[in-house]
């Protein structure tokens, strides 16, 4: 029974990795650059990606799909920033797969899109194992969850291409010890960008926009130039 | 194939049941008391209960099992304050199920417990389907982590009987809205007994503690009405 349950989760897995890799080359064809947001539930991934609209919309067209167990209200509190919001509810699911992207960008529309990001249901261990098709994944540490949590939760540290500090404006209140969550951060996820934000205060946002979207850009001129 | 797995999915939570009422008959005749802290990643389950054990220890016998996906740190955290500690580690699983805290349980020894304290995989998602044979659930929310995470996470909140609000003296800096907060819980859980704390004020632990161990006094009690 046990192998037999390993077995067809592996066969899962990969289902999800074939249409993942399925759905990037689909939204490398269309020229849309894929964004996929994870973290612990209360981290930030909504504020930030509000805050990040703001700055974005003016330079791009910009799609998000937003995750969750329940509720639609992460898709209410990103809309009016300038891009095309479409919540999913997992009904208890504890994190989004490439079908459910696949669906959601059908009735999301990718037409005209530069952007897609996909903000993924509060979870710093599931997400990491399913790739959703994206060119890049940042994962976001709160500094009130304390410095140990990428020595914790390595997966998702590892599997990630970007790491974002948020809630700095807190860091003083909460003892934050910034030098040992960097090392931390390091020691697990030598391969990751990092930022230290606030979206309260807006620390570090233009930093991280101009990353997003120079690495859009990088991808944009990598297909023009294998299509060439 | 897609029902092969949900059948597969009910098999294994049914097997798990079956393991986690054998767990807790054993507990009961044991005259164990057995609590189960479920949370996100960072909402202070393990400062709650290193505070708490400073409380507890002189009152009971107390021993605790510590599940995460990597490191020790939290068990190393857990020593000293008067319980028998044991770190699980998942490697990787997203949460604790009933075979390992039975594996953990034989490691750690029952002899002469009273208390037996589970500090579950930071997750607020997929424990909550996971029976492990406790008396209590008690799920964490750090007013960090904003006030909607009832409304966002419901299976959670349903399945536990006591919620502690954690990390009070931050609720000003971060903004908590209190009463917002405390609707929702109790929209979401109208079951849920709950605490307003602060492992580092020491705010609301002494009633959270007495609430505790009168529960386990209340349960030897009925095991003793039982028997007789």
């Amino acid at each position: 029974m046990e192998r037999r349950i390993l077995d067809i989760g592996q066969s899962v897995l990969a289902k999800n990795q074939g249409l993942a890799d399925a759905l990037r080359a689909d939204f490398a064809e269309r020229g849309i650059f894929v964004l996929n947001v994870v973290s612990s539930p209360g981290s930030g991934k909504t504020e930030l990606l509000a805050k990040s609209l703001n700055h974005l919309a003016a330079k791009a067209n910009v799609g998000v799909i937003v995750g969750d167990l329940a509720t639609d209200r992460d898709a209410a509190r990103l809309e009016g920033h300038g891009a095309k919001v479409l919540q999913v509810t997992t009904d208890g699911y504890c994190h989004l797969e490439a079908n459910m992207v696949r669906a959601a960008a059908e009735r999301l529309g990718l037409e005209g899109l530069d952007i897609l990001i996909i903000e993924n249901v509060g979870n710093l261990v599931c997400p990491s194992t399913h790739d959703l098709g994206e060119d890049l994944r940042v994962v976001l540490l709160s500094v009130t969850e304390g410095e140990d949590k990428p020595l914790k939760y390595p997966g998702i540290f590892k599997s990630s291409q970007a790491a974002i500090l948020t809630k700095m404006d807190l860091a003083e209140p909460c003892g934050f010890d910034r030098e040992t969550a960097l090392r931390n951060v390091r020691e697990v996820g030598p391969q990751l960008r990092v930022f230290e934000t606030s979206a309260r205060t807006g620390q570090g946002l233009e930093e991280w926009i101009a990353f997003l979207l120079a690495e859009a850009e990088r991808k944009a001129k990598v297909a023009i130039s294998a299509g060439a």
